[in-house]
């Protein structure tokens, strides 16, 4: 069974939802506690209970999001069978979560472009996560193999790569060019993509 | 023949390269009339000169990166034959410019991510920008349709989709994830979109 949240877990869960949506807005950098307190209507030293230093709060942020991305793009996707329909249903998650998830946009993408020339904790924690997900990406097409249905000769780190390409492609056709087909086009490039790794026997 | 600079336009043209400088570490949103008299060393009335405005600048800095394109990129390309060989010189061209062009990366791809939820004529400059890029990238298939190396049912649209997704992906793992392969894996991926896209008479 799982603990109910103390007051002051909840708390900070509530704190961190409007960290990431104020994220997303004004990018990871522009976070800190002194906007988070006046966003949140919280005051500083309230804060600061939470969270120690500006680049703490960047942290949690970022773990709070990876969290999210766990409950709502790779949870959804292990209950589908190995293979195929798991990467479909991977992928097809982190489309919402591209459209939903946070006002401005995945944070972890903001970030990327953020951090990149950023060296510290902050982009140490978002390259860990970022790793992470691609890794899902890769034993997912793995697996997909060992079932049968991706070729055997496929480069699955190659495969992460031309996913990963396809989705930052669609944060920009959707979200800053505002391409009516930004969707269609996405999915169709997708399939195509899973078509050219498939199993000549399969 | 060419006009020779004027002095003004010299010391705009030198402003203009350190703003750019600074944008692609700060981001353009971080790219201030106060924070680019910091950095040039030039007073901020000298630079309310050049510059009416923030967005002003924000909006010339985006211009002054797109010539640096069209300069650096586009125009070696359209110097070899129409085709596939002015599209692989393109992207060749487009990769150094991710890496070499400017500290902080690609301004671009930056402003992207900054900007995609910011209305006003900063995002609209950058929009047109993007369109007009991935034009190039567009009509470029179409000249490989034309010239018989492309397959005619090639969807162009589709094909600049891909190269933008594979130059995105390119740029966070080259510098986000620092992954030692980064070049080699995205020319492979280049390449082999080329090859999905050949005629099959050629």
């Amino acid at each position: 069974m799982t603990e109910p949240m103390s007051k002051g877990d909840q708390t900070k869960q509530a704190v961190l939802e409007e960290a990431l949506d104020l994220a997303s807005e004004v990018g990871l950098e522009g976070l800190t506690i002194g906007s988070l307190a006046k966003r949140s209507g919280l005051s500083k030293s309230g804060l600061y209970a939470h969270f120690e230093s500006k680049e703490d709060l960047q942290c949690q942020v970022l773990d709070a999001a990876a969290a999210a991305f766990v409950d709502r793009v790779l949870a959804p996707a292990m209950k589908q069978p190995r293979g195929e329909a798991r990467l479909r249903k991977l992928f097809d998650g982190w489309l919402d979560w591209e459209c939903d998830c946070h006002s401005g946009g995945c944070p972890f993408i903001s970030a990327t472009v953020e951090f990149d020339d950023r060296p510290g904790p902050v982009r140490d924690r978002l390259t860990k996560h970022l790793h992470d997900i691609l890794d899902v990406l890769a034993r997912g097409a793995e697996a997909a193999i060992e079932e049968g249905e991706f070729d055997d000769r496929v480069d699955t780190q190659r495969f992460a790569f031309e996913v990963w390409g396809l989705l930052l492609a669609y944060q920009s056709y959707s979200r800053l060019l505002e391409r009516p087909n930004a969707l269609a086009q996405t999915r169709e490039s997708f399939e195509a993509l899973l078509g050219r790794m498939a199993s000549p026997t399969n």
